[in-house]
């Protein structure tokens, strides 16, 4: 999976000319082009696109068409698109964040195939979520384990019986387990960071039934031997996000003799598939 | 604080006549409508409003639209904007989210005076949010402990010497603490739910320097009573929001002799400030 998270700063010189650093409806048109241009390279070689919404937000308005417009190029591209938008609210309210994100418009306005939400407000603000997926067909990966070293700070705390992302993992897995389709994997999925590979073998053996999100591969640190362990003994169970290492590819001395940025991207989504299928197919030839 | 949380079914007859369900351009101009009309009447009365993002987000761009009007609206009478978003991320994403909505146009592309952001991803993603209010005299409130039933599920949990809920506060206590102003409040303010008399009397006490946001007035069950324990004791350290039982007051019998929709929240602004208020002085009082 690819994530677009657009930056003004790292954006390709072409994308970047004439744009003023302060004139959100420019730098959205530029986003959407980056975006776009992104998707159109990576479509044939990946599963799904996950933009961050922040940085489109970040624009006001015009950011937000433009990320609408992202989102409806991977779905005619045949991509599927996880929107990490992180959002979370209580009963009515996650209903209204869940119907604006997951399902096929018309009948969700942004039509995402599955989004990101936060656990801290409890089962009643996890529960809409789980409701309107199962309703459309779409999925969702709840925070567990984030790969920011802050994430320590509650987390890690000892609750009771377990760490305070051992606690979330359980209830996700409970959900995931109630809800498991032909797969085995349920609606709702985890996000774990690949910044912490102990972690992530201990939460697939903790959550059968719940499929991982995983960011922080390549830019963030994360390895592939280490994401391997994230996968089941069929190879599948987890899908693995970058986001700067493919986007921004160009910048990198690596990338230096790409024909173009566009082919940079595509030789780094080349490289991580490499990197990520053969780490993993010699994880599980192990199991 | 009112707070501004649009939902079709329950908007005044008039603003509904010729909105269809599912056109989302129609239902946004709608909520545009009914938002700054609410505006038009509160603002003498009250300090500031909360609008709900997700309301406004389930109709897709054209909703945002619609929200940056209402906040700007809002700006123009005066009032504080407090978003309700429930935003958090990591790093350079959080502090997207940050510049996103704190600060003053142009600099921020929203342009609101607060955002309530979520604590579980610890204190690298909280970090970026503080650093950016005190950059712009802008302020945060962080959810501590929510209104809703499920907040029990991880809130409660007991983590190490104290409960989650009260590990987070300790945490913003200390960042309030340390950025306090000379009113002796931080910029780092708590979400505390009014649903939980106990709690709000416990946190007052343990959060000296952290201004609480406390939702679940009225329509959720919090009582004026209840809330008044919030506050210190120059009645300041707390705003209290209400949705639903003002912004649709007019579909109560109490305000069925209101002359129109507008003068029914009116008079529900009237009756929560003067109840809260006398509460308030009640307990001050005493203290």
């Amino acid at each position: 999976m690819v994530g677009i998270d657009p930056r003004l700063g790292n954006l390709p010189a072409s994308l970047r000319e004439g744009v003023a650093d302060g004139d959100y409806s420019q730098i959205a048109t530029a986003f959407e082009s980056f975006g776009k241009e992104i998707i159109d390279v990576v479509a044939p070689m990946v599963a799904a696109i996950k933009p961050q919404s922040a940085f489109f937000e970040q624009l006001g308005p015009a950011g937000t068409v433009a990320l609408a417009n992202v989102v409806d190029h991977a779905v005619e591209k045949g991509l599927l698109v996880i929107m990490d938008g992180k959002r979370n609210d209580i009963g009515s309210t996650a209903m209204a964040y869940a119907k604006a994100y997951l399902g096929k418009k018309p009948d969700s306005a942004w039509g995402c195939d599955a989004l990101t939400i936060n656990p801290y407000m409890g089962d009643d603000s996890l529960q809409p979520f789980i409701d309107r997926s199962l309703e459309t067909g779409s999925g969702l990966f709840t925070l567990v384990k984030t790969s920011n070293p802050g994430s320590n700070t509650f987390q890690e705390l000892p609750c009771g019986s377990a760490k305070l992302y051992q606690q979330v993992a359980d209830w996700v897995q409970n959900a995931a387990q109630e809800c498991q389709g032909k797969c085995g994997y349920g609606a709702i999925g985890a996000v774990v960071g690949a910044t912490h590979p102990d972690h992530l073998a201990e939460l697939r053996h903790r959550m059968p039934n719940t499929f991982f999100l995983i960011p922080g591969f390549g830019a963030q640190g994360g390895k592939a031997s280490d994401i391997a362990t994230a996968f089941d003994s069929q190879g599948s169970g987890a899908i693995v996000n970058s986001s700067r290492g493919i986007i921004f590819a160009y910048e990198k001395s690596e990338y230096a003799n790409a024909s173009s940025w566009q082919h940079a991207v595509e030789l780094a989504t080349e490289k991580a598939i490499a990197v990520i299928g053969d780490a993993v197919n010699t994880f599980t030839a192990k199991a």
